[in-house]
């Protein structure tokens, strides 16, 4: 007896039951048809896309999810499909997988461990149940977990006192730098220790600030990956699991592993599919940015042609009396790289008209940042003016680094739709722009190599405002992303007065945070669903 | 035997623990030296205000609220405290209470019900507790629960089985329109079966999005309302409890109850509430606004001067080619009736500015929304201006219904700090302007009569793209606010075209209101921490 089950990584999209639905049923034809497969398992939540948030406290929608599935149990036969779905019983919904069988549902699994922290609200939505589900195929008994049931001990235990011979997961797990590592890990202890093999189903795609990344994966009862699916990509495999003529324990046959990502390279991967399925499904024709001759706009521009095509992108440069010649110089040398159309729209007669339409209600006050919000804020006018005439998604370009401390302009530079590299760090930005460099040259050494500036005054260098990003930015990691306290910061090895200075910067920045476009999750803790703080707050962090 | 119960009803601030711990103890201290009160109540997490959000996730806030509460407790004696406060116990982080006596915690209660739905997530900060907690003072036994804790049944049932006499409740409970009739029903339901008199003492002020109202009252053990604190101000207060003689029956003997406003009124007080505290706790020296003629800004111009004072507000007209006399004339009239100092900035310079900067990439192209938006989007840029040079707050001046619809300009229009009236629907935006003149009328009638316009187009109707507010308006409460499908809509007796018109615009803009300023939360669902939305959906109401 072979036991053949596929896993089908597949790219769904939230709230789009109706085409979630009939991909569901194409990939369990495929699986069925081309690959020969007993059974089909999909990510969690696979019908609704994950995470739906609020569109789960709608009857509708709930009611339509719940059709969908009978609907597409009567579509398939043949094949056992195991899908994700929200589950009304008896007054309480629950995050559930049904297993489908010649037509119906045969029985339900409804999710155990809800996570309610970081990116996830679940307890918002779900009961918690406390029951395992089991069921037979080909003489082998199967056990259902979803995703968080797995990160805890004793849900898998469960199932193998049971009786459970092998057990399937549905994930909805976002990325970040290092997921992979950890969730394998965290899975093969749990496994070896039960010496249960464990089948792990992982969603891919971009949903707003998260990018689930995919790399399916299955580990035997010893604890080794003996098959995983490619990162950032649809894939739809078979796995097979045969009886040990010995003593009849079932055995998980080897099978292909895609490599690993390394880390750059997975942050670029999911960088580019954050962009790619943002545009695709918002309905966008593509994309377009402000390009300053500065890195951030550059590795933006390199992100989006990797994620659309050169064709379905377009730079607008927008100099000023404060840009320097190279800096419009290296803007074009790197549209020109990348084979991208730009424009080329000066900012000084708007500039001008601003300044003369303020001059009275200004009159005797010096000048100070106002005026170079002025100056930002004309820029964003314009970038929007040709998003809104051409259905274009506006890029933003800001980086973590700038978020995290407010350097940047309101409605200025963060106008946009979409912030590709909100939740990348400026140290991160460089990196990244060299691995692009590494693949193909599409950025000017100089781009790489200048003092960042704004230029929104004269000889401006973001060090006259910031502490050095080299410095800057690991107290970022240390106050943003871990929670660290000033003291813990200073006693670590950095000064007092950088650290006051970034962490005041910090808090006080919230609003502008809160009104700016949602961007791309890349490190454990992003702005956003994240990382929740009060805008009216009296705490200071130092 | 009396016992003297204090209620403080303070205004706290999220994060400003310093602040909040000397509110308490001067708070404390005229309980005891004033109203000579053997007990003083606060409201639910007092020495960290409420919401904190993520602040919970730091151990430096959590340290800090510990040594806070020592530190008090230090320095108050001859009176009992009860105050709230986040408390770790082996290793998990509870919503808690402490009972302060002679310098030291006599006692601790843990919240038991940790509401998770609608604006709240405590789920993701607190662990649940299922203990009650009595303490005894001048032979009473008092019992101590917290929020929703008293939502539930059987807490308080438990707490009078354990002998409790009377039960204290330290609450953050927010405001919107008709809250306080459900709150006091259902408490008055619950301590008339037990016979259980209540003391409930409810938080004021405004934080981000929401508003707490105050209106603390006490319930006598036949469930009676006997004491009633003023809503949506400060007010510390005492009740006091004898002993009946024929049974010894602890009793709570009859107060002053203060009356509570009608639903209009309650709605305008906690509107200006939620201005003044949003602009003294985030340090601004005024606000700002657009004056467009119309009755949007007209009303947030009231509110605003009603919670800052006339010398704090300014107004800037902002007209254009398509901007009626009339309009520019009853701006005047508002800003003259309220005192308030106003600017007249036409935008004609820039918006011809940008016309001519765009005209080449714009060639071939038919006009559009485009347009229309250039001209918001330079009034958004003048106001920011103004606001950024003075660091005053910018108000938006956006309504309920245009937020639902996208009607709006994003960094246009839409650009400020804080939107007063964001969840306030145009019909009501008309009520309370005549609520307002009720009072003295500051408002052009002209104003109140004519058709709504965005006067970005010639002789241009919000009509002209939204069906009618009388049908829009109550489309968009049973969408937004009550979640029915189009189906139960259109059953409800409304078109089918033009239900399908407004959920389609609801759907389609979430992106805009993702990226709007927060506003006051005064209905049972707004948009923001409330109601919670993908941007990426397929999901289609109709």
């Amino acid at each position: 007896m072979t036991l053949k089950i596929a896993l089908a990584q597949i790219n769904l999209t939230v709230g789009d039951i109706q085409a979630n639905s009939a991909n569901i049923i194409k990939s369990s034809l495929y699986a069925k048809n081309q690959l020969h497969a007993d059974l089909v398992v999909f990510p969690e939540l696979s019908v609704t896309g994950y995470p739906p948030e609020d569109l789960l406290l709608r009857s509708d929608f709930i009611e339509q999810a719940r059709q969908t599935i009978t609907e597409i149990a009567k579509q398939l036969a043949g094949i056992d499909v195991v899908l994700g779905f929200p589950d009304e019983h008896q007054g309480r919904l629950y995050n559930s997988a049904a297993v489908l069988r010649n037509g119906a549902i045969l029985t339900r699994y409804r999710k155990n461990a809800l996570p309610n922290y970081g990116v996830f609200d679940e307890k918002r939505y779900f009961a918690a149940d406390n029951q395992s589900c089991l069921f037979t195929l080909k003489d082998t008994v199967i056990g259902i977990t979803i995703c968080e049931d797995i990160w805890q001990t004793g849900i898998l235990a469960k199932n193998k006192q049971s009786g459970a011979e092998i057990v399937l997961t549905l994930n909805a797990s976002p990325f970040h730098a290092g997921k992979i590592h950890e969730r394998e890990a965290v899975i093969i202890d749990q496994v070896k220790a039960l010496e249960l093999p464990l089948v792990y189903v992982n969603l891919i795609g971009g949903q707003d600030e998260l990018i689930f990344d995919g790399a399916s994966f299955v580990v035997d009862h010893q604890g080794e990956v003996v098959f995983r699916a490619e990162e950032f990509k649809e894939q739809i495999s078979t796995v097979d699991f045969a009886r040990q003529a010995s003593d009849s324990k079932l055995i998980a046959l080897k099978s292909t592993c895609a490599p690993l990502y390394n880390q750059i390279s997975s942050e670029y991967e999911a960088l580019t599919l954050g962009i790619k399925d943002y545009v695709r499904k918002n309905g966008f024709h593509g994309a377009i940015l402000g390009l300053s001759g500065g890195i951030d706009s550059a590795l933006v521009l390199a992100l989006a042609v990797d994620a659309l095509g050169h064709d379905k992108v377009e730079a607008v440069l927008m100099p000023s009396r404060y840009t320097q010649t190279m800096s419009i110089e290296d803007a074009i040398l790197e549209a020109d790289a990348l084979n991208v159309k730009h424009h080329i729209i000066p900012i000084e007669p708007a500039v001008n008209a601003f300044t003369d339409m303020l001059a009275g209600v200004f009159a005797g006050t010096s000048k100070d940042t106002t005026e170079e919000n002025i100056q930002a804020r004309c820029r964003g006018v314009i970038l929007m003016a040709l998003s809104n005439k051409q259905g274009k998604l506006l890029l933003t370009t800001g980086n973590k680094s700038e978020m995290s401390v407010g350097y940047a302009t309101l409605y200025g530079d963060m106008a946009g739709g979409f912030a590709p590299i909100k939740d990348v760090p400026k140290l991160l930005v460089y990196r990244l722009a060299r691995y692009r460099n590494s693949i193909a040259a599409v950025i000017p050494e100089r781009v790489l190599v200048r003092p960042p500036t704004a230029e929104l005054a004269p000889n401006q260098r973001d060090e006259d405002s910031l502490p050095p990003y080299d410095i800057l930015d690991p107290i970022l990691e240390r106050y943003v992303e871990l929670d660290q306290s000033a003291d813990e910061i200073i006693a670590a090895g950095f000064k007092r007065e950088d650290v006051a200075r970034a962490i005041s910067l910090v808090d006080r920045n919230e609003y502008k945070r809160r009104q700016s476009p949602p961007g791309i999750r890349i490190t454990p803790r992003a702005f956003g669903r994240d990382r929740r703080y009060p805008i009216t707050s009296g705490y200071k962090g130092i």
